[in-house]
């Protein structure tokens, strides 16, 4: 049987204290006497969390049963666990929350070997190899755009819209001038006054130059490859044109999908 | 004889017709029977402003007696007049408040000829020669400072001071890696995980990426120039220091200053 409930609170509005309860009012219904598994990942078990889950540090396969852990909970109905994120040392970086869909793509296609990106807040570029996390590379792409769009200046300019043009217009600016993104990005402005660029337009093009400079910062973990994309389902679609006008075939998988193949691989292994 | 009075009342929180009681209530003691010349500079002259001073095209002189537009008023007291910003078709770029700022250094300068640099929430980058803006250059610095220290993730590893050392080394690589922006931005939240960057340290090194970036993006605006930096006084050091470890020598002006000579330039001229 298949449930589901959602809740806006996220770790920058909770306290440790208070995941618990806010985690009862969503499942209550679901509970009885026996203790049942709980598997959390993502900011829950970052410092600010529920729990610190410290980083496993790549080249690591991305999700293992030994390296859950245990949070200790006030009420007997829960058997709650959290899946640590992963770091690298050099370049430093870290993932948190990714990796339980890395793991379920692996529970699908376990020989996979190659490239995933997953799109979002900062999108992950990751190689998988032989059944481990070899390596990745997170860009803010999706937090600027969040930021350019609702915050800044060019707010003023922005539409609810999408054209498809002005998105392939971005993008093949953002590739070929990333190393001018601070000033490409205010040409959307001056284009918005002075060539009458539409807000519809104006909020694709961001989408874009964004896309097109993640491209760019990330153009070796790309070029030649063919990609997986694992995420939302416009967002993908968008990296998945991006990608098509650069000449590459990407293959989209979902990022709910992918979250519950992991965690349901994580239900199913033994707890250390 | 000067007064100064300063109000936190900007365009994004004025109507149109609230412009004028809000001038009144900082300069009213400064009042008498007959109407005193008032000359208004920047975003007052926009769309959403007092009354819209249509933009001037370059190449032309930063600000020209007969292009000040009449405000019409409704205390006798008042003469207002507002400067016209600039815009430049090919690229598409406007500025507004700056070319006051242009018209104070030609002032005192009038031979100038070369590059000008205004850093700011929106620097700009200006060619300046016989008088007249030949054109410019805008990218969003300091608003993505701004946006990215204090709503981004990276604002958790924030700190309020500043580390020499850090904003250097974020100028260097900036620069030398601006087509890898997106992803280098990221990389300051890993090393304050991972490799003990301080918060200071972070601060100083997101502004030393950000004005790298900036450089970068405008290297044929100071490749081999002296460049005149007209702004607030920590901010134009800064970037005195970073074009200083690109081998060039920077004049520092500060902006009050080229305000005030560019406002009492138009006060002094007829007007049309």
């Amino acid at each position: 049987m298949v449930a589901d409930a959602i809740s806006g609170a996220g770790m920058a509005g909770l306290r440790p204290d208070s995941f618990e309860p806010e985690l009862l009012k969503l499942v209550n219904p679901w509970l009885q006497n026996e203790a049942i598994p709980v598997i959390a990942c993502g900011m829950v078990g970052s410092k600010q969390g529920w729990t610190e889950a410290p980083y496993r540090c790549v080249p690591c396969s991305p999700m293992q049963a030994e390296s859950l852990i245990s949070v200790r909970s006030s009420d007997p109905r829960l058997d709650v666990w959290i899946v640590p994120g992963l770091m690298q040392k050099a370049p430093p970086d870290v993932i948190r929350g990714e990796e339980v869909q890395l793991a379920g793509l692996l529970a699908s296609q376990p020989e996979f070997d190659g490239i995933v990106c997953l799109p979002g807040t900062h999108s992950k570029w990751v190689r998988v190899s032989a059944g481990e996390v070899v390596g990745f590379q997170t860009t803010m792409t999706g937090e600027l755009f969040g930021l350019l769009s609702t915050r800044s200046v060019l707010r003023h300019g922005m539409g609810n819209g999408w054209d498809d043009r002005a998105f392939s217009a971005g993008v093949k600016i953002g590739l070929a001038h990333a190393d001018k993104l601070v000033a490409r990005l205010f040409s959307i402005r001056a284009e918005g006054l002075l060539d009458g660029l539409s807000p519809d337009a104006a909020r694709s093009k961001l989408s874009g130059l964004l896309i097109g400079a993640e491209l760019a910062a990330v153009k070796n973990w790309w070029l030649g490859q063919e990609v997986v994309l694992i995420g939302a389902k416009t967002l993908c679609a968008n990296y998945a044109s991006a990608l098509h006008d650069q000449g590459l075939k990407a293959t989209i998988l979902y990022g709910t999908d992918m979250v519950l193949a992991g965690l349901y691989l994580a239900v199913r292994q033994d707890k250390p």
